[in-house]
């Protein structure tokens, strides 16, 4: 055996267990068949490192919500699409205010969640297969880190292009990110470095999630500097209009159609 | 890059975290250099299993122990050795009971820790290069599921050789132990097939700790019904005397010298 994990629903199998734990509704996970476990997400980077994370805070509502998440959701307007959506958290809250928003997720299990915790519109998919579906919306929000789907120089393109593609005259993107340049743990300058000379962003991250058997393939996921963001965005279709980085290093970006 | 750790001291690591957090003292981790992260402890498993556990509940006094550990050190008396001494839970209870405590532990980081916390006598090493030391006990304890130290049938009879070589007359073993088998959940009854395919006991489990950048060498640790364990110390200088098992699927088993 080689300690590899099955490749599977990670991340909805996380949020079915997080869901049972915050409501009592499925089974709940249990170490020994008998005591409560934590719900705990594990984020591998390629050079070894490990991050197990509480998962809890996906079901989490406005009052324990992050100061950036609410100055997000603050600038909403018209029809969102919330990519990646997860358990529904910023969904729910934009139902509440009468926004028309749609959730967007690729794995099955957080849209299944979602629809037990009330989001009513709902696809599951990428945002390129969403693009033929013919709906079109005012804002993209990519909150929860989210930014980080632009993955690197190579991806940001076409990811742009498809978020444009389904983007209403005058529509914006609310991008939540990480300036990660600003540590000097050796464990992080040091893969910064090695991204570096292999041609990538200096945060440019190759991770892959596990949960109990389960782990996704590896990924890229692209934590930025706004500079970096700015060069990502010239030449698309959108315009870096505004950094908002009172929680510095957390900042929300605001992209504009250009034109 | 392979994603492989590099080898360290992961429980020496993880502790001294979980101290910072819980105490304030010394650097305490944190989530993009702002937010407070909880210390979770990853631990893996060879079929690609892996489990994230919060950290803090090996600093946690008798108040927030589990039942059986409160039985546990009820049933000490005399010079005793806590093998696996961890943060030192347990040694500084038994300390302010005023009985004669060693610690023994392979992580100098744990072994830095219990000391900070007041641990006042510290072994660094396995129990077999402990006999050399010439120290002798009338109770060994093995909590925190520490039983799982005796790894299998290749390793059970010299660990409790080792364990005799320390023992005064009349010492006793008390050991926290697992019965694996009542799990119908078949990510587990099929790796206890595995393993018995393989020549292992069931809940021979074959593991790594992870934290952060570090990584343990793959290690066998075993979880065992209590007839496994009568089977695996017959034939021993010990003999096992008695089963609590008033919280199963856990158990303290109590071994006695035999003679």
């Amino acid at each position: 055996m080689t300690g590899e994990p099955r490749i599977g629903d990670v991340f909805g199998e996380l949020l079915r267990d997080a869901y049972a734990v915050a409501t009592g509704i499925g089974p709940r996970p249990l170490a020994g068949g008998r005591l409560p476990r934590p719900v705990i997400e594990i984020i591998e980077r390629d050079d070894g490192l490990v991050n197990g994370a509480p998962a809890a805070h996906y079901l989490d509502g406005p009052a324990d919500w992050q100061p950036y998440d609410r100055r997000a959701v603050d600038r909403v307007r018209g029809a969102t699409l919330d990519v990646g959506v997860g358990a529904g958290r910023i969904a729910l809250e934009l139902q509440d205010r009468g926004v028309p928003v749609t959730g967007l997720d690729t794995s099955a299990g957080a849209l299944d969640v979602c629809r037990r915790r009330g989001v009513r519109d709902l696809v599951h998919g990428t945002i390129d297969e969403h693009v033929a579906d013919g709906r079109r919306y005012d804002t993209f929000l990519l909150l929860g880190n989210n930014l980080g789907l632009i993955e690197g120089r190579e991806r940001a393109p076409a990811f742009l292009a498809a978020l444009a593609a389904l983007a209403r005259p005058g529509a914006q993107v609310i991008a939540h990110g990480t300036d990660p340049y600003g540590t000097r743990d050796p464990v992080h300058t040091g893969y910064h470095e090695q991204n570096r000379r292999r041609g990538r962003l200096g945060g440019q991250l190759r991770l892959r999630l596990r949960y109990r058997e389960l782990g996704t393939p590896w990924f890229d996921y692209l934590v930025c500097s706004p500079d970096e963001l700015g060069t990502l965005v010239r030449g698309t279709a959108w315009r870096l209009a505004d950094v908002d980085d009172r929680d510095a290093p957390y900042y929300l970006a605001t992209l504009r159609l250009a034109g």
